[in-house]
């Protein structure tokens, strides 16, 4: 059974001084709980697109894998909500490694992960890849424009894996941050080099964001929204560019602005 | 040591075709760690505002404490991010009552609470509240009205528990969620009842965001976006009227529409 990423629903609609029923478009919060090895591991909710992707991804920035080789088997029971997945090697799921929580601040709940596995997992950017400002822009816009097919239910968040000139695979997803591992699962599962990738993303760049570029490991991270000043400390130090409020023809770049270069100078070279 | 909510930072901006160093307000990600009679409980990253209602409003949500007076002692140390809570009765802060996770929709990550808590925790609505169509409106944009002073760093929530015709309080995080407990922490500290209350909220109502209000024990949630259809169907079952998409003089009612009133039968009551 193949879940819906949206469904019809009767509302009651407050129009021209009027209450009057009519249908609405309502955006799906799917749960999906993943098993590894037999044990219960975590339980998120999602948009129920891409699920094999999302599964990959959340594992791998969790630092559960680093390759797609390291899964044995992986099977999502879509119309349950599950994904059983089986490692090739026995790792020791242990609870106390992951007990110093750390809160992230778009919700505001548990970041079970952070400190043990992020400082593990997030990688300073080598990369070389530069982009022109105008660049910036198309991405954004383009990434935008793809997403029309969400644009009646509302409140979905975007993200792109692109090369300077065009997008290669972009995700939607109601959690921003399941949108970004549907974009990591699709780079293992397809063995996409990433490290001179960029991320376009249409939510706000906080620090859990930033860590999750950098374990994906692109050098490039493009918003239409603002950043923290702990995303701006962490993109700093892990050699990060960050690029927000891209808005019709201007944008801000927050950190390692030495990798974006405006028009003029890109006439010029 | 008093924290900022933002802060001035170096950027380099691109408008009409250039690029220019300058100077923009940056909001504040502030991480905050809790311990609980001497044991590390949680960490999170908040807008360093009314800590002290975050962190109450925080364990209530979590369902550690119930009212002010579970408190014994409550110290915050502002200038190196902790909390360090004494409770009158010594609690079991069982890691394996948690250990059924959850991972919201917001940002992806874990809910560790969700499924025990939760359900202990969410309070069925019996408020006998009705609200006004132009109430609604009226809330709505005295709240975002009153944000003003974030609106130069973008991307923060609010949320703001009030009477039908006015805000009783308001509170603003990076963190939806934190903004959320703050409110619950304010009524907490103060002993207002909110069981006639309603909460108005700048973010999309998740199932998350559902089940906050449910625990604070309000009856109306009003919000400026859209809601999930897991988040409907919770507001179903808990009795909760939701109210999405206000904006200019339009919204829409998705669950329990009894509760509201058009202008044209609140003339004529």
């Amino acid at each position: 059974m193949v879940q819906n990423i949206s469904q019809t629903r009767p509302i009651v609609k407050y129009q021209n001084g009027k209450l009057q029923e009519e249908d609405d478009e309502i955006v799906t919060e799917f749960p999906i709980t993943i098993h590894i090895n037999g044990e219960e591991f975590a339980t998120m909710v999602c948009t129920p697109t891409h699920l094999e992707e999302l599964v990959i991804g959340f594992l791998a920035s969790e630092g559960v894998i680093l390759f797609k080789d390291d899964i044995a088997d992986l099977k999502i029971d879509e119309s349950q909500g599950f994904a059983y997945v089986t490692l090739k090697s026995k790792i020791q799921l242990n609870q106390q490694q992951y007990s110093k929580r750390f809160i992230g601040s778009c919700c505001g709940k548990s970041r079970q992960f952070y400190f043990q596995n992020d400082v593990r997992t997030s990688k300073t950017s080598m990369t070389k890849t530069v982009i022109k400002a105008d660049e910036c822009i198309n991405l954004m816009n383009t990434m935008q424009k793809n997403s029309l097919v969400f644009k009646n239910t509302g409140g979905v968040h975007n993200a792109a894996l692109c090369n300077p000139s065009d997008i290669i695979v972009d995700r939607t997803d109601i959690g921003r941050h399941n949108a970004l591992d549907k974009l990591y699962g699709h780079s293992i599962l397809n063995k996409i080099p990433v490290r001179d990738k960029i991320i376009v993303f249409s939510g706000r760049i906080s620090s859990e964001v930033l860590t999750k570029a950098a374990k994906i490991g692109v050098g490039i991270v493009l918003s239409k929204s603002a950043p923290t000043d702990l995303a701006i400390q962490l993109a700093e130090d892990l050699n990060i560019t960050t690029v927000g409020f891209i808005r019709g023809q201007s944008f801000n770049v927050y950190s390692h602005a030495e990798r974006i270069s405006s028009i003029d100078e890109a006439q010029m070279s």
